[in-house]
């Protein structure tokens, strides 16, 4: 069994090209995580997912906690075996999905106590539940459990939240049970304010863990804020641990928070939108509803090296989407997870060479066109 | 390229074993044919369906000419290369889904006038058109247009009926472009009535055809009703040809009809049960939306080699069903259209060995207990 570490291979600015170990493989970073909600990538096979070039999924703990319930999948040999993916799994600390989806929430000092989106069933989690949850899923990575701040929060609300998510990041480290080959995150909260983030970073890193998450951005506050609480946030960081913005987002989003020295993302954006008919291509997206598509032979993204891409026209796909059927989903889907993984190869790639800045203001400029169906 | 043909390799009793040559490659015989409705085999990507063992699939020409159209199809490399499966298709008149499906239908000698059932367009099919849709989809197997009585009909009435549809099949023959490697099947109508189904083989015989289809039956008049019409109809045609009983069906269903001479099926039994939560096993069906398949660890089927069987459990695909996850509709898919080549294959090699009789009575031993969920 590997010891759970991080390696980092070379820098370029402050964008880093490292390596994660996990019990179940490593992961090249930067890396970008397909969302398995519910333990399953939508409409993806797990060797299809592989297929992209993705080394690890992420899992939610508030959707599985429920469906199928967390000592289910314990008892049938975790997540891993459960879902069929061999590869190193993140869990979520369901906290930010009890706040988004969740009804009748209770919060205390001690945790939440809420009812289920699904059936109404009364649930809770605390910082202990939910290291013991993700235990049973068999995580690799483990996230600590906080409160996800709202935005916008007035200072005094963000310090008051990001307090309590502290004093619970204490208490999921002292639950969190080490074994060889896994690791605990902590998560960065403090909203777009500079002396909240330094306090949350130096109480965690006191605390210490083997990764340090930035929670609280992606929630409404746009592009411009979240790099600027980049910009001072992760130089708090230990250099030598990884560093994942959470829900993180648009591939400009993502390039953006690269280039500031981010080294993990996760977001539906690709399976979502490959199931809203939206395709990311080099040249910008294109919706594949558009009855322009109709009789237009070439593949979505000429640049693009997946099935969708090299066996089927856009015509193709478009009938599918207006037909309604999941092979549509199946394709959009498998072609924007390519896609981001894609992104994320050129943008190691350019860290290595040294030319990220270059890199990432010539993928702006690819990118910058909104939707190129007419292209 | 080849020329189109048919090989018996061997009988037992009634059944036989042969082999299907087609300017896309051959199918071996007893043959099943997953319908790809709307030039996709719902939830399955081309090289899965090929996986199954699948060697030609079934294409509808009513679905297709709607949308996308069959000129644009044609246009597009014809129905092979927009669907991306290189192997042999066929595809049906029109005719039967017309009657099924579609609105304000008005027939006459000529043909048929209908609106859509999708958005209402006006179009019309006669067998010269009906040809010509299946010419630009570049069927390798093509059916001769048709109508297919309903059940029950009087004498007099399936007299009518299957005399139109005689007129059809030599206007079929007529406008039927012969390509190397191309057939053109006929479809042996007549409802329950002896007299009627020898008038229509001694018709279509007297036309000639490249095959010969037994239609008009999984109507509605059960499967002893079935099994008699094939009883004295499939001896009327000729042996040298493949006959193909359409839209069938159960397992057993195919089982008994292979006794009695049948060389191929179409059928969305498999693929639309896998959306319905049922498979079919070698122990019976299950229905994995049943509470009690939970925390069962076992495959669907011990016996079956699909990647839903060797590396899913029946709790994984409880889980999926009851999320409405589209891998549930995937994975049981794939099972059942293996579930069903295995079926065939089982059936082909009981024909070489000279087993047949005893295969079906040991296949319907197995199949006859119903849902074996509690299994």
């Amino acid at each position: 069994m590997t010891a759970f570490g991080f390696t980092l291979l070379s820098t370029d600015g402050m964008g880093r090209r490292g390596r994660i170990e996990t019990a179940h493989g490593s992961i090249e970073t930067p890396a970008f995580m397909p969302v398995g909600t519910a333990a399953t990538v939508k409409a993806m096979m797990p060797e299809s997912v592989a297929a992209t070039g993705a080394e690890i999924l992420l899992g939610n703990t508030y959707h599985l906690m429920l469906r199928p319930g967390a000592e289910r999948i314990g008892k049938l040999g975790g997540l891993h075996r459960f879902m069929g993916w061999d590869k190193p799994i993140l869990t979520d600390s369901g906290g930010f999905q009890v706040m988004s989806l969740a009804q009748l929430r209770k919060m205390d000092e001690d945790g939440v106590t809420f009812r289920s989106h699904v059936d109404g069933s009364a649930h809770r989690l605390t910082p202990e539940r939910s290291m013991e949850i993700q235990n049973l899923l068999d995580a690799d990575i483990t996230m600590a459990f906080d409160e996800c701040t709202p935005f916008p929060a007035e200072h005094d609300v963000a310090a008051a939240s990001m307090r309590l998510s502290m004093r619970w990041a204490q208490r999921s480290r002292d639950a969190f049970v080490p074994r060889e080959g896994y690791g605990l995150f902590g998560i960065v909260q403090g909203s777009v304010y500079p002396d909240l983030r330094a306090e949350s970073a130096a109480r965690l890193t006191e605390i210490g863990f083997d990764g340090y998450a930035v929670g609280g951005l992606a929630v409404g506050e746009g592009q411009q804020a979240m790099f600027e609480t980049l910009d001072y946030t992760t130089p708090l960081l230990p250099k030598t641990k990884p560093r994942y913005l959470m829900g993180v987002g648009k591939p400009m989003d993502i390039v953006g928070a690269v280039t500031r020295g981010i080294d993990m993302f996760d977001c539906v954006m690709p399976t979502r939108s490959g199931r809203t008919a939206q395709a990311f291509t080099h040249r910008g997206t294109l919706n594949l509803r558009n009855a322009r598509h109709a009789e237009d032979p070439r593949p979505m993204d000429e640049q693009c090296d997946c099935p969708a891409c090299t066996r089927f026209s856009r015509a193709y796909i478009h009938h599918l989407i207006r037909c309604e059927e999941i092979m549509g989903a199946m394709l959009l889907t498998w072609h924007n997870l390519r896609f981001y993984q894609m992104l994320m190869a050129r943008l190691r790639a350019a860290i290595e060479a040294g030319t990220l800045a270059q890199t990432a203001a010539q993928i702006e400029t690819e990118l910058g066109r909104g939707d190129v169906a007419a292209l």
